[in-house]
């Protein structure tokens, strides 16, 4: 029996002594009012059994962890259609770089880069009704949490200062791979990042992926084959240009957001989520990295 | 003492029997309904003779032409202050590529690429009251021609399709080298593209640049310096990924636009325009090209 | 249970009626000369049990797949230094391209793409007293198989041939990242590729990654930390700019060669080896990757 | 009639109280030990006449300006048929990159960054007898001057430490750009590139390109065409990634060398050569630089 809980409360202990807490994310104004010691950890057994430690009950800002959550609506809905209009290679650069997206003609290397998820985007606003609202609806059945919500600061801060996510748009419009208008694309995919959700919250709504598609109410909302797919997305691509490192070191799949958050999961054995809010130079949560490393040697569990 | 009307009328004889007429740009829909068979050339020598063959009195898109006239006046209303957010270089990359800019972080390498054209086209929003009126009337002045006048369904057109301009100005943005919005930048932008002009009247636009800064009227418009770097500007970045091939063949200052127009000049000797709206494989007038490598063959005249 | 031998069986059924069998690799001439139809399976439960068909006995060489050898007796000598030379990151490029090495100054991406490997060739060649008998050693220890060897006609082939890969190390060697002399590392590196061995004795040899860093005779060779990190480059790593789509469409750390070779691995269930000489379009055996794909799907395993 | 002792002693007057003179070339061990003060200037007018001011006799290493000399050999031998083996555009890149070259599959961009100035050297080496004792034949004859000579340290001095020029060669050969073997030819591009002139003897060489191609001792060298096309080459890539500055702010064509010689020429007018061995962060002489832009200043003197 592995003692959970002591070993979330170590990670805790050796975390807040840490000087070093990273940078908060400043290019989103709304974002750089975090308190930069925060910190929470929240562990879910497939088993059912939780954990936590720290500010697990806190909301942040999701941010690029919502891209796996598009892309898993995305898959439920239009099947495998979706990759004839982006890759699932890792990039090998940092996250807002439009230069491969040229030189690759409009195909985003995968869907959890920005121009990738734009196109995912695009995708759930052509095939959905009410794109903002519906998404909304998945997560809030995925976790069976009816208070998550958008945060419409946080969404309309990043609208007027998100060139890059406009510059990334136009030129996938330019190459026809954007059905919608720009705008109403990044409407939508603003208002997807800027999902507010605590730990314990995302943990639910990312049962589904290491649940064989079930989520936590044992609904299914993905093939088995979708939910392995995304977990290996998660692994190759999840990370920005920190996708190996946090292979090498972690070993799980996961996903990272600017907001400090990081969700990582074991197929069949559990989900678990970290909030930090100070990242390392490559946009990753500093302290969420270095706890998750802390947490896979302890319990000696990876999926290698 | 060159025969240059003979010239001009071997050029023309040539010319019209060639079967590859190049291609036609379409991706500016107003752009593509162009008879592909017209032809002309306006030489203006700076001693005051003229000379032409063919379709020298009809309109057409001068599209990149302009931006030699847009930096021209930025040069002249601001100073070398301009080059703190451009570079002279030639960018060795196809005209509308962001790679670079991404990797040279938002510098445009020249003035002459989209990019730094629209970086011109904010310095020129920031400056003149009403930028699209002085400007159109900057060229009238050049050319004491009050005919001439931007084609309003050729900018409406660009407007709606010019994705990858919105990409390159939003990129810009993002490096904070833009100090106006996107939107008015890019409208006046396309206005100046857009400017319909003859083969005779743009030989009077650029006759400042061959003479000195003395523009047609001997008012000065230039600096002597600033006409002669405009020069130097033209033959190392004028025709895009073409630049070295012009210079090797030609071997004189030019620009050329996707409207098929261009024109070439010989310090303190003559310019001359050519217009044939058939483009080769790299964006540049494909008979446009060959009558200006005949022309400096047959006249035996060129910088080098 | 699962039939581990009946899936075998009918992949090999499904595989030998397959038309396209891909390209034999011809860029070394003495692997031009394989038998285009060749295909064999060996897989070996961690458990001891062993399966197979078709041409698991046959030697091929394993060309690339030795990198991951090479990467393990260097870690195993050198320990985590060897990572101030080199990266573990996806590379997102074809195998053999130089210009992320240069844009990088001489850091390879990861220790499984060429440059990485002639890294690793030179840390070899810097510790082991006779590197060329000292790595085949450590191989044959490995699977405990002497028969193991060099072929020296692949090895002579590649190197009047591998002028890439002369370009990569001088590359390496101008930015300081090459101990020694530029032939004496690539001496080595081409007979660690040229090594001859059967799909059986790979998934010897490569059982001490999968069975936490002891070999099939239950001798250390690795620290588990060490086996699971190389598990996990070569998952994000393991198969060019189609490392994601190997960790989409199967889901198993593994690693490719041109020879044809694939071997893949569950960590503490299987090690499994295929060989089928023809390649896809992006250098990974054709029918290998299907195979694999297919074993996955069928015996529903993966680290996913 | 300009007075150009008079500005040339001014240019001096005005170097030598430059304080920061660049940094001397390090990277071939040779050229370290060259004195920082060192600085002369040598013109030479169609006219005949000459001035000169400083150490416009002391010899230096030629470097890259000779890849000018060898492409002219080239071109007279064989004609434009070298043009199917590399380009005349601006490379836009830093001069020894070999990144665009593996990008364009092996077609250097243009005769005068070393991967062009390599294929040359191949062509040479393909049809001279004596390649080495031809080409030097052939600059003696230019000059009329048979003292001029190898450096064989520096060129011994190059083979040993010029990792990135092996790269960029053995890069050629693997795309089929490399007639013969890799260290023939840079054997033979190590001594062109070693060869040792003074100002004097620079501009009677360059005497042939400013002089419709006849040289010095009024021979043809090369057709009238050829030269101009020289000289156009030499303006739009004379200075790799500075090229246009140098268009820009001097306006002449021209070639340096990292020995810290620019030659430059204003066609049917003169030949200036200056020696100054700091350069500026871009590989080129810092105060040579300077001293061209004084001159065409003062004498109003350019192409454009």
């Amino acid at each position: 029996m592995i003692d959970y809980q002591g070993i979330l409360n170590n990670i805790y202990q050796t975390v807040i002594l840490e000087k070093d807490k990273g940078e908060i994310a400043t290019y989103i104004p709304e974002l750089a009012n975090v308190d930069k010691n925060a910190f929470g950890i929240h562990l879910h057994l497939i088993s059912g059994e939780t954990f936590s430690v720290g500010d697990s009950e806190k909301k942040f800002s999701i941010q690029s962890i919502s891209k796996v959550l598009s892309l898993a609506l995305a898959m439920s809905k239009v099947g495998s259609d979706i990759w004839n209009r982006l890759d699932v290679e890792p990039s090998g650069n940092p996250f807002n770089h439009l230069s491969l997206l040229e030189l690759e003609e409009g195909i985003p290397r995968n869907p959890l880069i920005n121009s990738g998820a734009i196109v995912i985007a695009d995708v759930l606003v052509s095939v959905l009704d009410n794109p903002k609202e519906d998404f909304l609806n998945f997560v809030r059945d995925l976790t069976g949490d009816s208070s998550i919500d958008y945060d419409l600061k946080v969404a309309y801060s990043e609208k007027i200062t998100g060139y890059r996510n406009y510059a990334a748009a136009n030129l996938l419009k330019s190459f026809n791979n954007l059905e919608n208008e720009v705008d109403d694309v990044l409407d939508f995919y603003f208002h997807q990042c800027s999902l507010n959700m605590t730990c314990a919250q995302l943990t639910k709504a990312f049962f589904v992926f290491a649940n064989k598609g079930k989520c936590l109410l044992e609904k299914t909302r993905l093939t088995k084959s979708q939910a392995k797919r995304i977990s290996a997305i998660m692994l190759t691509c999840g990370f920005y240009d920190e996708a190996g490192e946090f292979a090498f070191e972690v070993g799980l799949p996961g996903k990272s957001g600017v907001g400090g958050g990081i969700v990582a999961l074991l197929p069949n054995e559990f989900v678990i989520s970290v909030w930090a809010p100070g990242l390392n130079e490559r946009g990753n949560s500093k302290l969420g990295m270095q706890a998750l490393e802390q947490f896979t040697t302890e319990t000696n569990q990876s999926i290698f």
